[in-house]
């Protein structure tokens, strides 16, 4: 499938991760402070590796010695989200390069995109911080899932 | 002064925020989490309107039924930030249109640049989230010191 | 059921809501950040007015005019909890009062207390920010639950 | 100098932090969301060990293999802060034992005593993270301070 059009409604089918949106995530105006929109991404990141790829996110550093840090992030707003509000984040790989992986996590809250994210991954050594290619197995399961989530 | 190119050293002159990196802004890695950038940059506007503009930022909310809302938020990281270091924050205008504030953040560690972010503001009514001109004592505000800041 | 003594196992039956603990909960250190824990309690207090007392915690500021704020805030840390581990967090009434709300937090892993957290709830009219009678209905479904729940 | 009673007001001449509440760090109810208090009290401690006792805090943890972990966190809350407010906070040690220091944190808004917090601070080993003495040289500055600071 490829990637959905900004603004677009939640396609049927596609994975996504579901979270409530609690008090302490909000700001004094009510709504989801922004920096807060980034933790949701970082952890849906975490939750993606789990539940589609198969991968514990936390063993690339603690057991390959692989960081996973970000070179990009971004965020464009239509509406906010406010406290009790259940969304919907869904994540598409734009990009996966030879050292990188680029990802849209659209936001949805009752099927309407609010939100899209955008977070580029690079792979580096945790010995040196010098890039280094994206593992093979995590490779190889992104194009088996993208076959799958957006072929 | 223009804005200066991505990754040149820091102006002589400008002003910026000092902030030391601490314990709890940083991740597992050791390095600054990446949403706390996006903190940084907001509580940097706050200190900017304080300390540049002349004005209460937390006034427009409670005084003036104004909101400043978020409707773009990015950053690109070139090196990362550890607890401890000493940060200076530059905040630079873009743009200021008829409804929005578009601003630079370059963030300098002993004057290097080691990322750069741009969060784009819109004023709004707080009765109805209708966007409105940025109000002009604002404005007004923005173009005096850009002359000055950015000439 | 009393509260059970402080460091004993989880009891068999009792609700807890589970989390899987993220890296942007975690600090250099590579667990938990001691602030977040108390972010932990407090959405699970929004978790445990959903799912055990029946009602929407954030109704209570946005359609009731009530304040449920806290009045302390406590935790003893008997073991860390890191990146990846899922913890089970329990919620005990030690005490009901006339306008406050005393619960007790075991954080498990595996079955084991790992922390012990304590909030006290106070009611507050959100006009003037003075204590109130805890809302009857929540007083009868706490003590309906308790019953249940601790007997 | 003793420990101040609780709820009297700021005494003259000890050191505190001065910090200004912003947007970021409140709740929906326009007052500083509960952990976040937990938060200013660490990077307070940050700020006591550096400007105090004369130790950069982070040298323990990455030149020391010396972990300072938190055995207990607590707070009783008087009134709130909310955005745009400025807090004194103040440090206290309450004990200096073998292998803890127990801080006592009064916060002091135009100085009225808000809240005060209590965070028990254990020294461990980072290999084995079994406690270990208090170091000699943090404890002779702490000593040294404490009849300076509460003699």
């Amino acid at each position: 499938m490829p990637i959905p059009e900004k603004g677009s409604p939640k396609p049927d089918g596609i994975w996504t991760r579901r979270v409530k949106i609690r008090f302490g995530q909000c700001d004094p105006g009510g709504n989801v402070y922004t920096p807060n929109f980034f933790d949701l991404m970082n952890s849906t990141v975490e939750t993606w590796f789990e539940e589609v790829l198969g991968f514990d996110y936390s063993s690339f550093s603690r057991e390959r010695n692989t960081g996973l840090g970000y070179v990009h992030a971004s965020a464009d707003f239509a509406r906010p989200a406010t406290q009790g509000d259940t969304l919907d984040i869904a994540v598409f790989v734009q990009r996966l390069g030879a050292t990188s992986l680029d990802l849209i996590f659209p936001f949805y809250n009752n099927g309407e995109e609010i939100l899209r994210g955008r977070m580029v991954i690079v792979a580096t050594s945790l010995s040196d911080h010098a890039k280094i290619p994206v593992p093979d197995d995590l490779r190889a399961a992104i194009e088996a899932k993208c076959k799958e989530l957006s072929p």
